[in-house]
C-alpha cells in the first residue's frame, strides 16, 4: 500500500504542478500580458488543461484509487491519507465524466472571452463580448449535461465550487436572508445619509498601495511567500505553498477601493498560506469551497477591516500618511464613512447590508440563463430591471452594470456568485466560534494584534485545506450547520448602533 | 501528405505551447516570484519539461518525419514545409538521445541554482552556490555524454545554441580576433582617458525607464506585443508572436546601465517579433542561433545605439528629460562618454573594444571546466587571474567577478558565451550588407528613422526564423561566410576617430 500511496502522490503532484503552471499563465494574463498575447495564451492554457485533465482521468489512476479503497477504510476518516484518497476519488469521478476535448476548448475560450471583456468594459460595449458570452453559456449548459440526473441545471456547476450545495437549498436560504435584509435596508436608508466625502478625495496611488501592504502585513500576510500586483479585477491565486499572489486596483479618488480589496484578497491568501504544507501537490492543498474561501476574505475585510476597533489602531497611521486629506476627520466620522449604507451599482464596493442583494441578483440571473429563460442578448436589460426593482437604482451604461464583474467572463456561468453570500453567512459563524474560544479578540484587534484570531482560523479552518467538505468543516469548527442567525445578529447590531440609535 | 503535415503541426503546436508555458514560468521567476516559490517552481518546470520532452521524443513523431521524408525532398529546400520537416528532424534526433528524466531533473535543478545565484550574488558568497554549480557541471558533462563521438566535450553544448559550430573553430576565430584586438586596446588605452562623469550622476529610475521605452518604441518595438519589466539580469523571452518580454535593471548613478541594456534586449525582441507569424507554434518560430540573436542585440545596442548619428537625434530629447544633469554637456562629450574604452570588470557594461576579451575569458574557463581541468571550487581564483592577465585588473570580490553573469546559473555550463562574440562579428557583416543595399541608412539614423534598416533586417534575417542555419543565413544575407574583417574595420575606424586622431 505504501508503494501505491507513493504512486498516487507522484501522479497527483504532476497534475497539480500543471495546474499551478496554468494559474501562472492566467495570473500573467490578468496582470502583465500584452493584449496581442491573448490568442496564443488561450492555446497554451488549452494544451496544459488537456494534459492535466488526461492525467487526472487516466484509468490507471482510477485503478489505483480502487486498489487503495480497503486501505482507506482502515484509516481514520480525518487522517491525511484517507482524506487524500477520498477527495481524489471525488475529483476523479467528476473529471471522468467530462471529455478532455471539452476542457481544452473551454480553456481556450476563457482566455479569449476574458480579453474581450477587458475591452468591452473599457469601451462600455456589451455587444463586443456578447457572442463569446453566448458561447460560455453553451459551454456551461454542456458541462451540466455531463452530470445527468441533476435537480437543477445549475447544480453540477455549483457542486464544482461548493460541493454538496444545490440551487434549491441556496434559493430558500437566499429568500430567508432577503426577508431579513430588505426591511433592515429600508430602515437604515430612511435615516439621514452618512457623509463619506472624506474617502472621496485625491489619494495618490503609491501611498495607497503602501498603506494597504502595511495593513496586509500586519494581518499576517508573509510577503516572502506572497506579492501584490495590479489587475483590472482584484483576485487571489496560488502557485505553491510558498507563492501566493493577490491583486488590487486603485482609484485615486476613492480610498476604499484598493484598501478593502487588499484586505479581502489578504483573507483569501491567509487561508491558502495557512494550509498544512505537507498537503502540497495534492487536491487537499487548497481552500475547501468557494463559500469557505469567501468567508475568510469577507471576515477579514468586513468583520475585522470595517470594525471600529480595527481603525482604532490603524486610523492614526492612515492620518499620518494622508495628513492633508484626513487631518480634520475624526475616527468616528471615518468609521461611519467606511460603513455608509447606500443603494449602489457596484457589488465590490457595496456596503455589508446591500451587498447580498447584488449577489442574489446575479444568482437569479445566471439560473435564468442556464434554464434557458434569459437570453444573453437580453441580459443587460434584465440586469437593469432587477437593479431597479431590488435596489431602486440602475446603471445607464453596461460597464457599471452587467460588465462590472469578471466572473461570467472567465469561467462558467453559474457556480460562483452564491459563494460570496454563503461566505458572508459563514464568516459570522466562524467569528462567533472564535470569540467563544478567545473572548479577548476584539480587544486585541484594537491594539493591532491579530495573531489570536489568525491562529484560531488556521487551527480550525486553514490547515485542513480540502480534507473536509464545507459542511464537515463548519460543523467541526462551530459545532453547528450553516445558519444565518449569527450573520443577521451581527448586521443588526452593527447597523443599529451606526444608524438607528 | 496533407494529413501527415497537419498531424505534424498539431504535435509541434502542443510541444511549443508547453515550451511557451515554461518560458512564462521562468520569466515570472526572474521578475516577480517571491523567493519561497523556488522549490515548487522547479517542480512545475520539471513536470512541464518532461511532458514537452516526452511529446518531442514520441516515436510516432519520428515515424511521421520518416513518412514525410520523400515529400520533403519533393519541395524546394527553402519552402516552409521542407524547412519545418528538416528542422524538426534535427531537433527530434537531438532530443531522442537525451532521457526525459535527465531533462526533468535539469529543469528542477536550474530553478534552484538560479535562486541560489541571486542570493549568492547579493551576499557576495560564492560558496553558497558552488555545490549547485558543481551539479550543473555534472549535468553539462552528462549532456555532452549523450552525443558520443564529439571532437571536444563542449561541442554538443555549443551545437545546441549555435548549430554546426565547434569549439576548435571558435578557438581559432577567437585567437585571430584577440591578435587584432589586443594591440588596438593597448593603443587606445595608452591615450588620455575619456571623461564619462556625465553618465555617473543621479538619474531617477522612472525617468530612465521612460526614456528607454521611448527609444525602444522609436526603434520599432511594438508595445502592444511586448513589455518591459525589471529583473536582476536583463534578458528577452518570447511567449508568442504577439507576446515578447524584455527586462532591464536600473542604476540610478549610471545612465548607461538601463539604457543600453534596453536597446540590447530590444534588438533581440525585434528579431523574434519579426518572424513570419505563419511559423508560430513550430521550431521555426525562433531566432536561428545564439550568434545571430546576439548579432541583432549588439547591432542595435552598439552599431546603432552607440553611434554619433543616433545621438544626433536622441541627445536633445535626453537633455530635455535630464536638464540639470546634461544641460552643459555637448553631444560630442556625451558620444565620447558612452564609448569610453577602459579595462573594466563587468561584461555587460564593457565598451566595444574590450567586450570580447570578457567573453573569451568565460569561453576558455567553461571549456576548462568541461574538460575537467578546472574545478568549480577553483573558479573564482581562475577568474581573477584571467582578468588580471587579460584585462590588467581583477575584482576583489566575487559578485563583480565570477557571480556577475547569470548564464552558468540558469543553463548548462558551455554553449552560451561564444554567441556574444560571434554576434559582434556578424553584426558588422549584416550592417555592411544593409548599407550596401541602402547607403542612406546612416543619414536616416541621424533623423531618428530606423525603418529602412529594420526593414532590411526583417527581410533578410528576422522573417525566416530558424528556417536556415546560421551559416546559410549569413551566406544568403551577406553573400559571404562568417568573417571578422568587417568587424575589425568597424572598430578600427570608430575608435581611431575617437581616440587616435
Amino acid at each position: 500500500m505504501e508503494e501505491k500511496m507513493q504512486e498516487l502522490k507522484k501522479r497527483l503532484r504532476e497534475i497539480y504542478d500543471i495546474h499551478s503552471a496554468l494559474s501562472v499563465l492566467s495570473w500573467d494574463q490578468n496582470t502583465y500580458m500584452p493584449p496581442a498575447g491573448t490568442e496564443a495564451r488561450g492555446r497554451q492554457m488549452s494544451t496544459l488543461g488537456r494534459v492535466a485533465h488526461e492525467k487526472l482521468t487516466d484509468p490507471a489512476l482510477g485503478q489505483l484509487l480502487e486498489d487503495l479503497s480497503s486501505y482507506e477504510k482502515s484509516l481514520p476518516y480525518e487522517s491525511d491519507e484517507a482524506s487524500l484518497i477520498r477527495v481524489t476519488r471525488r475529483e476523479y469521478e467528476q473529471a471522468v465524466r467530462v471529455p478532455s476535448d471539452f476542457i481544452a476548448n473551454f480553456y481556450n475560450h476563457t482566455a479569449q472571452v476574458y480579453q474581450a471583456w477587458v475591452e468591452a468594459r473599457a469601451e462600455d460595449d456589451f455587444a463586443k463580448v456578447a457572442p463569446l458570452l453566448e458561447k460560455t453559456l453553451e459551454f456551461s449548459r454542456e458541462y451540466a449535461g455531463y452530470f445527468p440526473g441533476y435537480e437543477h441545471i445549475a447544480d453540477p456547476l455549483i457542486d464544482r465550487m461548493d460541493y454538496g450545495m444545490k440551487a434549491s437549498a441556496i434559493q430558500s436560504l437566499f429568500s430567508e436572508l432577503r426577508k431579513q435584509l430588505v426591511p433592515l435596508v429600508e430602515e437604515v436608508t430612511s435615516r439621514p445619509s452618512v457623509d463619506d466625502s472624506c474617502l472621496l478625495q485625491h489619494y495618490p496611488k503609491d501611498k495607497q498601495l503602501e498603506f494597504g501592504m502595511n495593513v496586509s502585513r500586519k494581518l499576517g500576510l508573509d510577503f516572502t511567500r506572497a506579492r501584490q500586483d495590479l489587475a483590472p479585477h482584484p483576485f487571489m491565486t496560488k502557485f505553491a505553498h510558498g507563492d501566493v499572489r493577490i491583486t488590487t486596483r486603485v482609484k485615486e479618488n476613492d480610498l476604499g477601493e484598493a484598501l478593502f480589496s487588499t484586505i479581502h484578497e489578504t483573507g483569501h491568501a491567509l487561508y491558502e498560506l495557512g494550509i498544512d504544507p505537507s498537503l502540497e501537490g495534492t487536491p487537499l492543498h487548497g481552500g475547501t469551497s468557494s463559500a469557505v474561501h469567501e468567508s475568510q476574505s469577507r471576515l477579514w475585510e468586513n468583520i475585522v477591516g470595517r470594525s471600529r476597533g480595527f481603525w482604532n489602531h490603524f486610523f492614526p497611521q492612515l492620518k499620518e500618511m494622508f495628513p492633508s486629506q484626513l487631518g480634520n476627520v475624526t475616527l468616528d466620522e471615518f468609521y461611519r464613512a467606511i460603513n455608509r449604507v447606500q443603494r449602489s451599482l457596484i457589488r465590490t464596493e457595496a456596503d455589508e447590508l446591500t451587498y447580498n442583494l447584488h449577489v442574489i441578483i446575479r444568482f437569479d440571473l445566471e439560473l435564468a440563463m442556464l434554464e434557458g429563460n434569459l437570453a444573453v442578448k437580453d441580459l443587460p436589460d434584465a440586469w437593469r430591471s432587477r437593479y431597479q426593482s431590488d435596489l431602486g437604482i440602475s446603471s445607464p451604461d453596461d460597464k457599471n452594470g452587467v460588465l462590472q464583474d469578471i466572473h461570467w467572463f472567465m469561467d462558467y456561468i453559474g457556480g460562483v456568485f452564491q459563494g460570496y453570500t454563503l461566505g458572508n453567512i459563514l464568516s459570522c459563524q466562524f467569528y462567533e466560534a472564535a470569540l467563544k474560544a478567545h473572548p479577548e479578540i476584539p480587544e486585541q484587534i484594537e491594539q493591532g494584534e491579530f495573531g489570536t484570531l489568525h491562529g484560531w482560523l488556521k487551527e480550525n479552518i486553514y490547515r485542513h485545506g480540502s480534507k473536509f467538505t464545507s459542511e464537515e468543516l463548519v460543523q467541526r469548527a462551530t459545532g453547528s450547520t450553516l445558519t444565518i442567525e449569527p450573520y443577521i445578529r451581527y448586521l443588526r447590531k452593527k447597523y443599529s448602533e451606526l444608524y438607528l440609535t
